[in-house]
Formats: structure tokens, C-alpha cells, sequence
């Protein structure tokens, strides 16, 4: 039996990037001449269709969806992910996850996995290596296709199609204007790099709050951190020593929490000499010492909302392809890491 | 096209339960001639297949292995499916998932959903409702086809297949053991109920410590509570106001920060007062304040060897069935909430 040829296959088999494959068989420019030639060539003589899918599916209705995640560990992920059990389920339909692992090849790979044939349409949010490399084509790739996408949370504006996420930037406004409120001078950003789109939308609140009272940006109380799960190093706490603060946004739980537990141990007191705000509102903040002001990005709901978007294009076969963006609102949950 | 038919359309059509269906399809003792009858002819008339797969399975490798999991939230199966994940990339596999919601139903569906063709075998952790049902018959006829499966943490003597769990029992043991070693005379249980498997071996650790001191068992000292994701109700708190307790093992980290957040509340000094060990070693166990100490479960320990037995089954075709089972040796992550 003649295995499908998949962007996988093509790539190891030239020994190419697989962002090299895609690019190459979208003639883009960006890709030599050369090896255009070699992996048109090559996906020729192997009969590659794009996901391997298109007519069959048409055709079939599977009644599942794929979802594709960054990250399994990550609690706001996992709320999603029962926003959109919850209502999918409602509606006969299951529901099948891939991780992605912030990686852009396992983002791809998945893809094609579920889009042979598996699921009726995908739910997803991008990988930050996908964010950082800017590239796009696998996304456009199935949209062309007819095969329906909602994209949630890490969105980005290179792909038109249905997606839901949140107010990232109000949030961060909000939570800032809180602290100013009252009577925080010093309020650190404690972020991630800025290619992650939540992460800057969040950066320009905090920004835009400042600014809005005149309080000049000093880069000395931004502190970068690599990614999500690196709160191991002590950056942090060379951070919290050096410089003198009174207030910190954090742009997820985890770094919130774990700057709670280090400002404790310098003998800063919580919420008198410092207060604390994170984002994601999990599982973390509601069972901190002190429990944690959190901006609660909605998860649940925000999977709800893309389980029923994609099922009304699944559903729904209208042929004038037409796009919404859901934006919802965050709140702030006020807990014992501010004075509320 | 005629689309495939499923256990759940036969039980949808004929409103009888998925496992009425699974059973009558078996011949079960159980269930009624009349309703045996009228599942055996629907089956048949439709052309019924269990899991519409087997034949193509063994000619084409897909590469993909399943995973079905009761709960994306638990911290501990994310973890296991970290582990899954890093052995299955570096053999080139990916790794599909489903969760079960910790529905007997829902596990039935994911794995007729994943076994149609989509991958080469399975790695799973029963459900609860599995476990109470106590019907396996979805698991015996994947095996009776020729499908992989490993089972981890949540497994069952009623199938013979691959198996790899942690010595519930002797993390328990020890954790009490380490108690009672401090001096601890009123130590308390936090559980679920007994139809989980690891929850009833986590007791019957406890027990054992006990019983090895000569220390009665003392039933108002065992908290039960029904499920892992309630612990909102007030049961935790008036168990700790009516009872005398200086120590308390939970069979989770939930439990245990919840319980340690209410004896804080109450008045009392964690170590000094009551010290608290808990299960899964999590992130809360690490960020809570104080710090837990935890029976660490080894999650991405235990998904690397269930990702290891798994290939190597499917990729080893010995039609001689040998069966392994793999225990894992629990270790005592000792913080801020016990005296060590």
C-alpha cells in the first residue's frame, strides 16, 4: 500500500526545513529557485495533495474537531479546551487535541495528522515558534481548502478567518490603573519577549496606563523572561533586589505567584508593600498565600465560543465566506494580593 | 456514502446504553434475550465492526499513537502526557488525544473515534465511571483485535494488557509512616471514593501505617469527598473544626492546599499546629505557601515507559502475548508543610 506523502516526508526525505516545503510549494519568494524546483519536483512525482484531504471531507462529515494547543501543562489552555468540550459535546460533535509544544513543526504536523480526514474543522491557537517565525502558510493552506478555522487567544491578522480572544490589552490597562489608583509609584511588568502577541498587547496596556499619567516608562522595572516555564533561574529575585517596587503586574499566574513567594521571603509585605497582579485566573491564584488578583481572560467561555463558531461553518455551508472576530472583555478578580 | 456505524448510533438509534450495546454485542449474561436480540440484528443489519478497523491497521502504519485521559486539568496527566510526548517524538510518533471527562461514554466514543484507522495503539487511564461500572469490554476488544494498549496510574486486573502505575499503597504508607514518626497522633485521611482504584490503594496505606502502630482506625478521622474538582462545598471546613487533628494526608494536591487554606484560617500553625502531605506533586504543591510536601507520582516518568511498552508492541510484531506490568516507587518531596 503506497503511503500518503506528507510536508513531514518531503522535508526530511530533501532534507529541508518544513517551512522551507510549504513556502516552496506556494512559489513564494523568499525560497531559491533552485529548490523550489527540486520540491515541486519531488511532491509531483509523489502525488502530494495539500493535508491529503479536501474531496473526501466535503463529502463526510466526521463529527469531530481538532483542536490544536501550544501547551497541555498550561492551565489556560485547559479551560478552553472544556469550553469547547462542553459545547461541542452539546452538539454530537468530539473533540481531538494535539499539542503543539510552541513548536511550529509539531503545529504543522498535527495539522496534516487531523486534516486527513479526521475532523470536520479545527480549533486552535498559534505556537509561539509559529508567532515568531511570522509564517502562516499551513493556516491559509486549509482555509483554502474550505476547511472551516477559528483561531483563539494567539491570533494573528495574516489569516482571515473566525477567531475569539480577549481584551489582553484593556486587561493589562485596567490592572494598571488599579495599582495607580492606589497610590503605587514603581509598578513593574514582569512579561514575556514581545513575538507572542498576548504578551505585547499586554505590555502596551501597562504602557498606555502609565502614560496616561504622565509617568515616564522606566525600563528598569520591565524584567523579560524567556518563557512560561523558566521560573527557575533567580532573574527574578535579582529584579525584586534591585530595584525598588511597589507594585508588579505579571502577565500570567505563574510568574505572579512565584514573585509573591520571593517578595515574601525579602520581607516585603502583601498587599502593604507590594501588590501583585497576574493574569490567566487559574487554579494557581485561587489557592495562593496570599490568593492572587488575577485578570480572568474567560477561558471557558472563550471555548464555547469558538466551538460554536466553527460548528455554524461546519454546518453552515455557505459558500460568501464571511469572518467575525469575538473580542471578549477580561474582569479583574480582586483577591487578598491587592487593596481592594 | 454510507457511513460507518458506532456503538453510540446503535445505542442512539435502539435508546439503550453504550455499554447495554457493548454488552449485548459480547453476549453478556447481563442483558436481556429480547434486548440482545434487537442489538445483535441492528449490528448486523448495518454491518456493525468493532472499531470499523483491524484489517487496515495491520497494513498501514499511521504513526499516531492515542492517548485517553480522564481529565485535561489534573496537573499529573499532563505531566504523564509530557512523558508520553518526549519518548513518542524521538521514535517519530505523534500523539493524538482525547479526554474522557471521566465518562464511561466518552471513553467508548475517543476510542472507537481513534481506533478507526487513525492510529497504531493506545495509552490510557480509566475513567472514574469506568472504575465504578467496572465493565471492560471496549478495552478487551481492542486487545482481542490486535491493538496495542499500555495502562497507566488507573488500571484494572479484569484486562491483561501492558501496565505501568505507582506503588499507590507504599507512597501512602510512608507519607503516614513520617507522620507518625514526628509524634503525630490524630492523623487524618482526605480520599475519594474507594471505586478509584488509586484511592483505595492510597487508603489502604494509611491503614497499614496505622494498623503496624497499633493505632485504631478512627472513622471520624476519614474524610471522603465525591469528587476531585469539588472541593467548594464546606465539608473540608467542618471536618477540621469538629475533629482534633495534627496531621492529615490528602490523596491530592487540591485537597491538601484547600485543607491547608482552612486550617490556616482556623487558627493554626502549619508545620507546628498540623502538618499536611499530599498527592501529585504538582504546581500548587511547589507554589502554595507554605510549600507542600508531596508523594511524588513521577507523571513524566510513567509516560515515558507506558510511550516506550506501546512501540515497542506495535513495532515488535510477536504474535506470542506477554504482558508486563511496571510499578513505579513513589518519593517523599519533603517542604515547608511537614517538620523533616
Amino acid at each position: 500500500m503506497k503511503q500518503k506523502i506528507t510536508l513531514k516526508h518531503i522535508a526530511r526525505e530533501l532534507e529541508v526545513s518544513i517551512s522551507t516545503v510549504s513556502k516552496a510549494l506556494k512559489n513564494s519568494e523568499e525560497i531559491s529557485r533552485d529548490t523550489k524546483e527540486k520540491i515541486q519536483a519531488f511532491a509531483k512525482l509523489y502525488n502530494y495533495k495539500p493535508n491529503n484531504i479536501a474531496i473526501s471531507l466535503k463529502n463526510k462529515r466526521t463529527k469531530n474537531i481538532g483542536v490544536i494547543i501550544p501547551d497541555i501543562v498550561h492551565h489556560f489552555f485547559t479551560t478552553v479546551f472544556r469550553g469547547i468540550e462542553k459545547f461541542a459535546n452539546t452538539k454530537g460533535y468530539n473533540v481531538i487535541v494535539c499539542v503543539s509544544d510552541e513548536s511550529f513543526d509539531k503545529e504543522v504536523i498535527n495539522m496534516e495528522i487531523l486534516a486527513n480526514g479526521s475532523v470536520d474543522g479545527f480549533i486552535m491557537s498559534l505556537s509561539s515558534e509559529t508567532q515568531l517565525k511570522n509564517d502562516y502558510n499551513h493556516l491559509k493552506e486549509l482555509i483554502e481548502q474550505g476547511i472551516p478555522l477559528v483561531l483563539f487567544d494567539r491570533v494573528t491578522d495574516a489569516v482571515e478567518c473566525d477567531k475569539v480572544l480577549i481584551n489582553d490589552k484593556d486587561g493589562a490597562y485596567r490592572a494598571v490603573k488599579k495599582l495607580l489608583e492606589n497610590g503605587r509609584k514603581k509598578i513593574a511588568l514582569v512579561a514575556t519577549e514581545d513575538y507572542l502577541s498576548v504578551s505585547k498587547n499586554r505590555s502596551d496596556g501597562y504602557f498606555q496606563a502609565l502614560k496616561e499619567q504622565n509617568i515616564k516608562i522606566d525600563k528598569n522595572l520591565i524584567l523579560r523572561l524567556p518563557s512560561m516555564n523558566s521560573v527557575e533561574g533567580n532573574e527574578m529575585e535579582e529584579f525584586f533586589k534591585n530595584e525598588k517596587i511597589d507594585a508588579v503586574l505579571c502577565v500570567n499566574e505563574i510568574y505572579a505567584i512565584h514573585g509573591m513567594r520571593i517578595a515574601q521571603r525579602l520581607g516585603y509585605k502583601i498587599p502593604e508593600d507590594i501588590e501583585f497582579i497576574g493574569f490567566t485566573d487559574g487554579i494557581l491564584s485561587k489557592f495562593s498565600n496570599p490568593t492572587l488578583t488575577s485578570v480572568a481572560q474567560h477561558g471557558e467561555k472563550m471555548g464555547e465560543i469558538a466551538a460554536e463558531m466553527l460548528i455554524e461553518k461546519i454546518e453552515i455551508e455557505n459558500d460568501v465566506e464571511t469572518y467575525r472576530t469575538e473580542v471578549l472583555e477580561p474582569t479583574i478578580m480582586e483577591r487578598e494580593s491587592t487593596i481592594n
